[in-house]
């Protein structure tokens, strides 16, 4: 096990009606807020109706940026920061899942810098301060509600990248398994998809040692496993989602990662796929997944799968460490499957013509992965694995 | 799943070497500290010399306190208070384990109040302030390094009781699993006994779908069950040593408790036979704990035992439930047994005598537990059935 320090200040209030708590919490920290959401679905199930009634009736002013799309732009977060440079907004209220999460947090960080935002993705600056954010969760999926990390899309450079600081972390996160009944299906499958590709990116790890973690990543799997088909047919099973959503929020907020060497490159390489084609983030994960397993695979990476296939998988034990290494990996892309999730990149409408350049693109900064170093080879030979 | 507050704002500063952020995160806080610690092992194996080093050449002005008891005393909590007022201290430090920070957060909440801390622990006051805290931990165990809990004893009532504060919680703590290398055999298996039980208290609820704490909480068993033999007979390996020291403080930090109703009756129990006997808790745990196990199997708690042996001892689940629930009981004793804990009352020399006043005293505010409500005479009959 490797040494950490730990720090996860976040408060969650979990459970049904613990909205009411929003407006005692965001006096604590601000009297103007930026309310931002997404699409409209806030509008239709009546969560937007409720947060504005609370905000009235207690005399909370707010200024509204809807419309933050589901891969964020760039483009938003400017918008978003001239909104609460021109009106003196002290805090930021973010109601939807990990995209207005990330939008709202790099809005905050923006607030505090003179230069473009972007800066923050492409290393020219580093975020040192950031106007306070709550969350209201909407979509099981990012953890993004309890962790300092941004994703952001530049449509104009075709990437979308990461950045980190320790001020992004939300104050607060309002958890209310309630507010994801209307999540639809697709919606469902893919946060599923996304919350166990963050815990793959943890769990798969050359770090010896980390039992404690291995087994908890494991237990947030089965969690996964078990509820996610669940709340797919029934999806106003309070159980389901309630699990679905806490399993999110914690197989993102260090909790696995520390002590550990991570891995990510399944995200990384998904990133590319998502900044030019526009993808759902769960599902371009959910096709990349199965066949980085399989790529990985090999005599240094046996025993981890075997690890995964029986503690995971239930797998029976006796049998070859390799079969029981290959059948964790198909049973991994046949649940993926069963989710209704697309399993080729053909399917959601990717070719063979810009792949090349996204494996270049995904390693121009060094390769990707730690599990396994991946270089632009080995990308290219994933993406095209992934093909059909 | 139960509605829950989520807060855990202890920062952990975990593995070797971290001692050395000692004096800046104290600077954070105070100038001028009490010291707290128990019998001296510390001086013998150096990390007293080590802090007070740290502290000279930072000038850090501190008063000592030592000699805490394993079962700490209210008469040791006032004299830290005393030392607090006369001295203005403000901040408190807590070399050791759970007795020694317990005993130091009731001094940290004593120092805001004008009765006698006692009052804390028989209802008559509440915590609402306290001394900022940190600790370096010692002894895995108690995991009261990252909770809000302090349980001390008093002589002259012969109780043991608990108290509690969101004040308590400590602003950080120092877990190097170098320092618990010099824990005796005896400590080490009391201490994973310690971490199994607070493990079992929360496993074993009426909560329904509570999933993902069942299966965090399988995980940290495993983790006791896999690394407890190994600390005992190979007390330098860190591996064994980082995964229990983990362990102990996640197994309290509420992150098993959130979203659920939880047990506690053989810690109740439990606290009778220390404030009496003074036989070391974990000790105590460990011969209840099976007999708890036994008296509660029946008809309606049958499924939640079948989980805990099919998950956590990987017992076959084509059996009939019953037999996987008594197998499971018995491994549980015998691993008890295996890391050479006493596993009757007989063998620390508690007699028939007292079990009868221990057991209405242990219900003197209510039955005891919530996974089944434990009456005077229930309490009677699993004291009578540890005696041998």
């Amino acid at each position: 096990m490797l040494n950490f320090n730990y720090s996860i200040p976040t408060n969650i209030y979990f459970g049904k009606g613990k909205m009411d708590n929003l407006p005692k919490l965001i006096k604590q920290y601000g009297s103007k807020i930026l309310m931002t959401y997404g699409g409209g679905s806030i509008k239709s199930n009546g969560i937007y109706d409720k947060v504005v009634n609370l905000l009235k009736e207690n005399n909370i002013e707010y200024f509204e940026l809807g419309g933050v799309d589901p891969n964020p732009r760039v483009t938003t977060v400017r918008e978003g920061i001239k909104i609460c440079k021109e009106n003196n907004v002290d805090f930021i209220l973010a109601l939807g899942g990990g995209s207005v999460i990330d939008c709202s947090k790099t809005i905050a960080a923006g607030c505090y810098y003179d230069g473009d935002p972007w800066d923050f993705f492409i290393g020219k600056a580093r975020i040192k301060n950031a106007l306070p954010l709550g969350t209201v969760v909407t979509l099981a999926a990012t953890g993004s509600e309890m962790n300092g990390n941004a994703v952001i899309s530049n449509v104009d450079t075709e990437e979308k990248l990461l950045t980190y600081g320790e001020a992004l972390k939300p104050k607060f996160s309002i958890l209310d398994p309630v507010n994801t009944f209307t999540v639809p299906k697709t919606q469902t499958a893919a946060g599923t998809a996304d919350i166990m590709s963050h815990i793959f990116e943890q769990y798969f790890s050359t770090t010896e040692g980390a039992y404690i973690q291995d087994r908890m990543a494991e237990a947030l799997l089965k969690t996964c496993i078990k509820y996610g088909p669940i709340a797919i047919n029934d999806p106003e099973n309070y159980e389901a989602r309630a699990n679905l959503m806490w399993v999110s929020t914690l197989a993102l907020n260090n909790l696995l990662t520390y002590g550990k060497v991570t891995d990510w490159a399944t995200h990384g390489m998904e990133h590319e796929l998502s900044a030019i084609y526009d993808i759902t983030h769960g599902v371009g994960l959910a096709i990349l997944t199965p066949n980085w397993m399989t790529y990985v695979l090999d005599d240094s990476t046996l025993d981890k799968f075997v690890e995964y296939g029986v503690n995971v998988w239930d797998i029976d034990k006796t049998q070859e460490k390799i079969t029981i290494a290959r059948d964790a990996i198909k049973r991994t892309k046949e649940f993926f499957i069963s989710l209704g999730i697309p399993s080729t990149l053909t399917e959601v409408g990717i070719g063979e013509d810009k792949l090349k350049e996204m494996a270049a693109k995904a390693t121009k900064r060094g390769p990707q992965g730690n599990f396994k170093k991946l270089y632009e080879e080995d990308v290219l030979k994933i993406y095209l694995s992934s093909l059909k």
